[in-house]
């Protein structure tokens, strides 16, 4: 099975000022993300604004990244659509294209109706037509639903889908799923940086977080330090990234990470309408925050 | 400025049992809708499962029923996508394909995002692409977004926005939306048959209503004793179609829907997963809702 | 049954600059109201900060304000405890202290427990051992949680209970607790002045509406019109209302109410800590927003 | 300073059939609790159905427990109200009954008003008052309100505030208030046994746990091997946990508790109105928890 031990950064697009797709931007950031010892990349994540992006516009990306991605790092793409039958030509197209795994975002538009059961059936469907293995994706903070444990658990079962990365942040449920899924050799993702430690704690194999476009060197150092049980020093490295992550996920999103890139010598540029650029006082606010932990 | 008084059903999006789009059956529908005094239908709504549609397929469908619209009729046309470049393209597609108006729902996937600003700018820059008049769709149970008042407001001043389907059901913001914008002569729809006299009695000009798929002709005829201030048969009307909305909206969603669409002569069919039709156990409370009200 | 029919304003309790209960002020205000044409008064809801109260200070108000009112019109007493114990006793005693009728919260600490089953164990437990009628109260601002229609339908059947308090303000459910209850007598009070013309709208007897305390004349010639089919009238009046409503109730709650109050020459007063003062710039919001309605 | 380093049950508070306090089962209880290494008790938390006591039973219950209670154990109680005035009076009273500490809940009625200045104003007043120090209280399930980060690191500078209860379970939040007050010497206590371990991993103190009441020896246990480092073992006691914690707590309430107080030889005995007993399903459910976890 592939394993997903380590830190991915859940690669953000990079826009021309007239908002097209810069793939030579992106192709830079690549080179600087290549000394870093990552276990690879995500692209078309939450942080990636797949939303806002073409079918074409996605297929590209998946194929330049993997183009220049050396071949012992992994690259999950994300793939999940509203309906089950446009996420498996999606996530098809994505193998196609290159990716080693499918990351497939729960469908939420008619979230009054994504039961456990239509979800798992959703997920079923997904997993058996896929000619990579599925990785689920539950972010309540985007789609106001939390895919239910008891589907998380029937689903692990599934030969071809081998992990979730949970951006909840409610570390119990990561703890059970965990512990529920011992048989199965399923791997939990933890979904953001600012719990980063306390999943390692309660056994989790990695981590998808948005900060890791930033700081991503300080975070597989903390993953480092989790895995080999130096609990004291990973706190102290831990508890110096959660203001960071949180001014660059909840407090100001992918226009405060595409910020902090630029202020670390990534290329972060703007983002897509409607997401709107940072006022100057939060730009303060956010450069604060990183000075303030001693990352700038 | 274009008349919005008066009854739309959001038309449900016909599906064969391999779920490809049936036009003819679409057709049949619509052959049924004719005799009913609707001021018009709405195509790619919540009800039309628009998030579940191929590209293509949705300018399809506004063609086809552009078609067989009388020009009498209004035909509004659900353009609203998660970027606003794609919005603008899509509104412009609408336009040509026949839309009379289009129905522009709020971006929802970075809704931690979505400040009022960004909003008033987002439905800004549509409406000023759009060749046709712009209405706001607010509709919470399914983006977790609110389009906050203050946004409304704004909004309503612009010539090119021309209304609002509120699908809230905060009828205290509803009268206050038609309150403050008195001198915009801005229209305010109610979204569901649940507060359409309520609607009615706070000053908004007509519905967008998922059971007017089912129960178009009753719903015609509340709107026009409430237009003739006969509150009293109204209200009697009223009351018996909370239950049977209830029923095709929140407790059963879209499967419900078409279920009663089935069960009174259209063609309902069914849905596209992830959608899953329902239970017999379901439709027999179904029937029983529709029935203990006096309809079946 | 006791006819519950008309506007009653839930009365603030004054206090000294000190912070005790000044009975005198409150006279003084329920001079001002006896030539408003109320139906009666609350003690003891919400608006009179009830959870501030030590229990000999609620029985005082209750026995003060009975002294004070004339014998046509009524009075209702908030009495809901946490238990159902402590519920029935202090009924009991405001029963005994002059209350007409018992205002009853739904307990909420332990919400996560408050099945419909509890909450209609609860209330009938309450009821059959009130010497009073029961009016139920739902205010899931207040209490994170709202009276499940279900609960209303079963309770609304038992003679001891005449009524309900609904300040969800979800005007669907209120159409239809109307409904489903027709055949029990049951009075269905609108629980704020920002949806009182769609309540009458839809059915409701009357309302127990936080801005009664300061606009008690206007709120009951709108009760008036709506009485009298005069809509129009209605709506306009109804218009002039909601944002007023709106400061003195979710946007600055008591603190709000009070400062109105003392605006309109009635005794508002400070609240109990931990409620908090407006700041100069709240006042003026508040002044403006009667003022812009044309109040002041 | 205080040592809050540890665990501690909440006590449940043990009634009759008739629902009186039944203080000789307390003192079965406390008698069992004698021989684990808890760090001291909690009298009145949320699990001792506080709200659903009258003033004179909270206090007969702080002097019982103290009087059974060694010195070198502390005796937490709660005292919060929700008003500043009535606080303050139940925290003198609970310091003459023999508290070691305050154990203070948010206010919640009126909690649209309970800004961060409010509730720093409020604690303030109270922790000047108290001649005992004072241990913050967030339980957003039971409150629907949650302290504010902002107002809890200005909270925790105040030398009578020693430490937070944090029951909400983001463990992003619990390790930033550990961060953040290093320099206070303020102490962080899980709020719950199904984040015990994960707290810890970030700076966390000690835990109050209602599952402490059935399972005290092994939550002892667990703390300890975190103090000691040992995280594998730890990890696999944690685990354990987390279901029989989810049943006495979210799932089924302190009926649930006290039933598998009940199966483990306590005395749990019955609640008070208005919460009610598990169904003989329920207690299936219950018992195979348990029983599926190893610990039955």
């Amino acid at each position: 099975k592939l394993d997903l031990g380590g830190i991915f950064p859940p690669l953000t697009t990079p826009f021309s000022p007239t908002q097209e797709v810069d793939y030579g931007q992106l192709e830079g950031n690549l080179r600087h993300y290549a000394s870093i010892p990552f276990r690879g990349l995500v692209v078309l994540g939450s942080s990636g604004e797949f939303p806002l992006l073409a079918p074409r516009e996605r297929l590209e990306l998946v194929s330049r990244v993997r183009r220049a991605l050396p071949r012992d790092r992994l690259l999950l793409a994300g793939s999940g659509c509203e309906s089950t039958r446009a996420t498996i030509e999606l996530t098809g197209s994505m193998a196609e294209s290159g990716a080693d795994a499918a990351l497939v975002v729960t469908p939420c538009y008619y979230r009054g109706a994504m039961s456990s059961a239509a979800l798992v059936r959703h997920y079923t469907e997904v997993a058996e037509a896929s000619p990579v293995p599925v990785v689920l994706y539950s972010v309540p903070a985007n789609t106001g639903l939390e895919l239910p444990l008891e589907a998380v658990l029937i689903l692990a079962q599934h030969p071809n889908i081998i992990g979730i990365k949970d951006s909840g942040g409610d570390i119990t449920r990561i703890g059970l799923i965990v512990h529920k899924t011992q048989q199965e050799d399923f791997q939990v993702l933890s979904g953001s940086a600012g719990f980063l430690l306390a999943s390692y704690a309660v056994g989790a194999s990695g981590g998808i977080c948005a900060l890791a476009n930033v700081l991503g060197a300080p975070l597989c150092q903390l993953e480092h330090l989790c895995r080999q049980g130096r609990w004291q020093e990973a706190r102290e490295l831990q508890q110096r990234l959660i203001e960071p992550n949180a001014v660059v996920t909840r407090r100001f999103g992918i226009p405060g990470l595409k910020k902090a890139m630029d202020l670390f010598g990534y290329y972060g540029g703007p983002c897509r309408a409607p997401l709107a650029p940072l006022s100057p006082a939060q730009v303060e606010e956010l450069r604060g925050t990183f000075s303030i932990n001693g990352w700038l």
